[in-house]
């Protein structure tokens, strides 16, 4: 793997230049009490894949190509808004517990802070990441195609936890559908969801702090909820109300959103879990290899329902496939880094990633991932996705 | 650990409040391309213990007693410059891979973007962090007596890897003392450490990114070393030279600084890695507990020299002990996060916390480390540290 990039060793001959910037004092200490990105970084920024025709509705997206590792900082994690950001008084918050539960209350922000609380990296994924991909390729560099997807470490108190607080389940409940949970954000569009108890009570969490601070505004300042490998929009920020319930309530963004209309007529609801993905990140489109030589191909693979087991790289279209390294430890539900060795030729090349998770799904090709959904389809999409190195280096989605 | 706290059942009766906020459309999207915390947030940032007498040498502390899981986000990164922040241009930059080695090379930042990468979670601590308590408990709260801690996932290229690019080590070297590694960085006042290379060349990394984004001018932009668990100056920030040595270059940062005087009058030098250490961050100083109740001891905890195996706590001033929660998984020389159970009855206490690592070291009372050490060191002061909470429930470190 030696290069020949590197600067010739006669330089190393005589004493190293010095640069202007070593020569006097830098920038004090405290101008920043809270520190920026360095401003020759300016251009790492969330960017907006279309004009939205409503203010406060709308979504700005990750700069995948421009990061590393696994962590989002948080000035970069994804948005998606119905109603925009809401300016909330975290002392006048409040968090409603209610339903079918024996001792219903009323949550301040205090009160959480003082429940036992636990940590967690996970991704949150929107269901409509990369729905621009459904008829072929957008010709979008990957930040617009797949940067509806970010990955922190939350902190808060475990669902499980506070059911307790409120004194569990009480009667009646339990109808054959089970128990399902109405999470209600405090934001104008109200955003709501049901969600099935039994399969999330173990693991959802209500938040207050992601990458250890407090939550972002536009995160959910102060509550959210967090559903770990669910579709975003489950992850309900602005929260305000938890309602134990024996049905799904049919809310408008499980009714007119965020269902799939498949081939043949029907629709498909409730469809929860964002299935394994990955995206090789770089080289990736709007970047240009400079010349031939060894290049590293990295990228994110992720599961809803696991941790990544592995992923596989190509560089021939797809006729070949190699295993990827997995930068671990490999966590449960957080995006997973890997990456690939690749010496270019310097000819055309059509590079491509698929996953495997740790329930033994693989990630499909776009045929068979429209074979089984149809075309009507906004959400879940999550095919094999390729890019193509041109002659002359350049990256494109095409 | 049902709780009085929380709102009435009765106001449940009635429909749910609608607040303000939730009336009016909030902030459109993109008013922030890189967001930033809330403003009802701004008191959380970063502070300095004392003024320094010149521009540019000083340092600034993470709010440990506001933050929360493992990650310090990068705006709060705790920071320590010799010679402030140099503004440096990353495409001029180099970094001289020279010495002992078979073939020196200059490496510009797109080179070493090009080299197979890794990410880690370590922490990093000044070596002089909490030396404010050496002569007793200095009234400072846990952001001025333990703020020089912090913790990132890192992204970067293997100490190794790059050994390897420029063709290994070449002959002489490896004299009785083994190989050492001089790193030296760009700022003004040229920070200069020499490493043992046996004991780092598979674990230090030459990174370019934190928390996924590309490192912050006060960390280091555009390129810093990491040694993890070594005191935090090893870990050379602005990196422009790692030089192949056969011994230590007994540099200003390793003679007049950064060693410690022992009571019988000789000097401890090199004694890089950080001694297991632990502190509880809430309750702490400034903090205030409302009423009796349940509270969680929450603090953090890490080791130099591998993983924390158990914290323990004490509300008794260290007559008894209870071993808390580890927030896993607990990774090798990361910050852990620890939680204890505790039932104020309204009466004063003590609380202190002591740590376990993986190679069986137990965190020392001050006394002890008195002992070993005496009291003429500034560096590597990692006794058991204990807050005093008054029948008033107001937390002080005295």
């Amino acid at each position: 793997m030696a290069t020949q990039r590197a600067g010739a060793a006669s330089e190393l001959l005589k004493p190293l230049e010095v640069a202007p910037w070593s020569r006097t004092p830098g920038a004090p200490i405290l101008d920043h009490p809270y520190g920026l990105p360095s401003p020759r970084e300016a251009n790492v920024i969330r960017r907006s894949a279309r004009a939205w025709p409503l203010p406060g509705a709308g979504s700005s997206m990750t700069p995948l190509a421009d990061l590393y590792g696994t962590i989002t900082p948080n000035g970069l994690f994804y948005e998606r808004h119905h109603g925009g950001v809401p300016d909330i008084d975290a002392d006048q918050h409040r968090l409603a517990i209610h339903g079918f539960v024996r001792e219903p209350k009323l949550f301040s922000v205090d009160d959480l802070l003082r429940l036992p609380a636990e940590s967690h990296i996970y991704f949150i994924e929107c269901s409509g990441n990369t729905g621009s991909e459904w008829h072929g390729p957008s010709g979008q560099p990957v930040q617009l195609t797949h940067g509806l997807l970010s990955c922190c470490e939350w902190t808060g108190v475990r669902l499980s936890t506070l059911l307790d607080e409120v004194g569990g389940l009480a009667a009646p409940h339990g109808k054959p559908g089970g128990t399902w949970v109405l999470a209600e954000g405090a934001d104008a569009a109200a955003m709501t969801r049901s969600l099935p108890l039994e399969r999330i009570l173990e693991r959802a969490l209500v938040v207050y702090a992601q990458n250890g601070e407090r939550l972002r505004p536009e995160n959910g300042y102060p509550l959210r909820l967090i559903v770990p490998g669910f579709e975003g929009n489950t992850s309900v920020k602005w929260l305000r109300r938890l309602k134990f319930v024996d049905a799904p309530l049919q809310t408008r963004e499980e009714t007119s959103r965020y269902t799939s209309l498949l081939a043949n007529g029907t629709a498909r609801q409730f469809a929860f879990e964002m299935d394994a993905k990955s995206v090789i990140t770089k080289p990736s489109p709007g970047q240009r290899l400079a010349k031939p030589g060894y290049y590293p191909i990295t990228g994110l693979a992720w599961s809803g329902r696991g941790a990544i087991r592995k992923v596989e790289v190509s560089v021939d279209g797809g006729a070949t496939w190699q295993q990827a390294r997995l930068d671990g430890p490999v966590r449960d539900r957080a995006l997973t880094r890997f990456e690939a060795d690749w010496h270019w030729p310097g000819a055309p090349a059509v590079i491509l990633s698929r996953a495997t998770d740790s329930t033994g799904y693989l990630q499909p090709t776009r045929e068979a991932l429209i074979a089984a959904r149809g075309l009507n389809s906004q959400y879940h999409y999550n095919a094999i996705q390729q890019w193509r190195v041109e002659a002359s280096g350049e990256v494109r989605n095409a």
